[in-house]
């Protein structure tokens, strides 16, 4: 089975979610009511080996780059981060000045998302894995269920400059035309302002943040909304801006590729009927076509078909 | 550093905990205020190698056994569980079966702790580690710090039983006579309703999980709450019962260490001024004199004291 599949087996077993619950299992947070709003809840793992490498990037760095995956899960349901806790798997070789320099980052991030450390667990392992989990506050949580034909698609923040980073890193480029690329991946930010505007604006149908990927993302919002997506390629190269040509440029790779199927950036990717301060369009919510792509993008050459692709942590 | 230390140098980098939080690291559980009542909210991560192989237990058992570890320290504050999230780290040895058993054994605690899973992450790893948060919800919740001299020790379940199926499990033991040991380590029970009794009782004065052993367990509370404990030993090897005096003769191993020092059991250990359903009373809470040792036992050569040892993850 792969990811989805994955999921969608788990959330059998686990079954209906029970009284209180708005939304459960296969979005970016769980909400359940608590009293007047809503709290919003999620889970992220970071894996040595799997989403990071010592060799790239410093333990404080790792920390940083942990929390803020997690607190962009909130960001994308529109919700106030409140409170974090953090597990810790710790292989022998993160001593006690690695461990410093993971809290630090964790730390620090915490701080510029506004949700404090108030607790967590700490095992041995021999693999260092580092779990982030937060709560949120909501008044109105953003789901991935609600696009409508007709909405414009809107995203906030860069994507592919990440893992544009990452590749650099993968192969010891050392270029001072990527060092945007680089900071991107090190010390990506939750866009939690960018989720504020999402709470604030009655327009907005649906939201995502990308993790994964545009594509993978995007798909993930179309099927659950039961929609297609059409990408307006120029739209979304003028959006990623100068560094991301510069960048793909430098390693040689297709910009429009990184920006598709790029993950790790934590943009957000929003589905609306009118615009959002802070965001850029890049593309339309289109009717599903039975028989017919979810995702495409539209160019020069017209209407094409687009892959839902991205990193799957298990195919 | 020690695991102490550790949770220590983490504490003192995520500083204070803010606004709304009443309980935060270094307790079973972080506490912050949600509405009229509070919210406790709690982590715990249970890795190969370290808490479980396979060749012990099955995925189904590691399941349950992973979600009742989180779900006794909610038991632990006198909370009542309200939902879970699962962070998965699988290595590529879980196949589909196995994670179908392990998701069959989280939701079957689940069901009985009355916290269904609501969200959840998946990750791939080399190693798998399970990580459960749960939160609860709770009028007064019950802190490590609020023991005073004079209170009685109060104990609900076993202790020294799960340790004794693991030993038998890590020897190979096979004797129809520790079967209730085996069955302990495999399929511990939080102790939901024990918390429940906590919190209606209005003379609870500490309470806490016993998960790494009744001494160590203990000698949080009596850090926290700067007093004294003196366990009797007889009225202890009477709670343990004909089930832990049989399993420790099977195994040639003493009693009193298996309850003293033995985890995982999930036993609530609370401190109390006045009796409590359910609990029996296995000792007497003194002041701390300067220089004297926070933990003792007391039988029929008098008060000895008693180290503070137990499972300690990077002693």
């Amino acid at each position: 089975m792969n990811e989805l599949e994955r999921i969608e087996a788990l959330a059998s077993h686990f079954g209906a979610a029970g009284p209180g619950v708005r939304v459960g299992i296969g979005d970016d947070a769980a909400v359940f009511e608590a009293g007047k709003g809503a709290l919003v809840w999620t889970i992220d793992a970071q894996v040595e080996g799997t989403h990071f490498k010592t060799e790239w990037v410093s333990w404080e760095d790792i920390g940083w780059r942990s929390f803020m995956a997690a607190a962009s899960d909130l960001a994308a349901m529109g919700a106030e981060p409140a409170y974090a806790l953090s597990a810790l798997v710790l292989a022998p070789s993160v001593d006690d000045a690695a461990l410093d320099a993971l809290a630090r980052g964790q730390a620090a991030a915490a701080r510029t998302v506004g949700a404090p450390v108030i607790g967590g667990n700490l095992a041995r392992g021999k693999e260092t894995s580092i779990t982030t989990t937060l709560l949120g506050r909501a008044e109105k949580p953003i789901a991935r269920s609600g696009a409508r034909p007709g909405d414009g698609i809107w995203l906030a923040g860069d994507v592919g400059l990440a893992a544009a980073g990452l590749l650099a890193l993968m192969h010891g480029v050392q270029d001072a035309r990527i060092s945007a690329a680089l900071e991107a991946w090190r010390r990506p930010r939750a866009r939690i302002e960018a989720g504020r505007e999402l709470a604030r604006s009655s327009a907005v149908t649906a939201a995502i943040d990308v993790s994964d990927g545009l594509a993978r993302d995007a798909d993930h919002i179309a099927q659950a909304s039961h929609v297609s997506f059409v990408f307006d390629r120029d739209r979304l190269l003028a959006h990623g801006g100068a560094s991301l040509i510069t960048t793909a440029g430098t390693l040689g790779r297709d910009a429009l590729d990184l920006a598709l199927y790029g993950g790790e950036d934590y943009a957000l990717l929003v589905t609306s009927a009118a615009p959002i301060p802070g965001f850029s369009r890049i593309g339309d919510v289109e009717a599903l076509e039975p028989g017919g792509a979810r995702l495409h993008t539209r160019g020069p050459e017209g209407k094409l078909p687009l892959e839902p692709r991205g990193f799957d942590h298990f195919a």
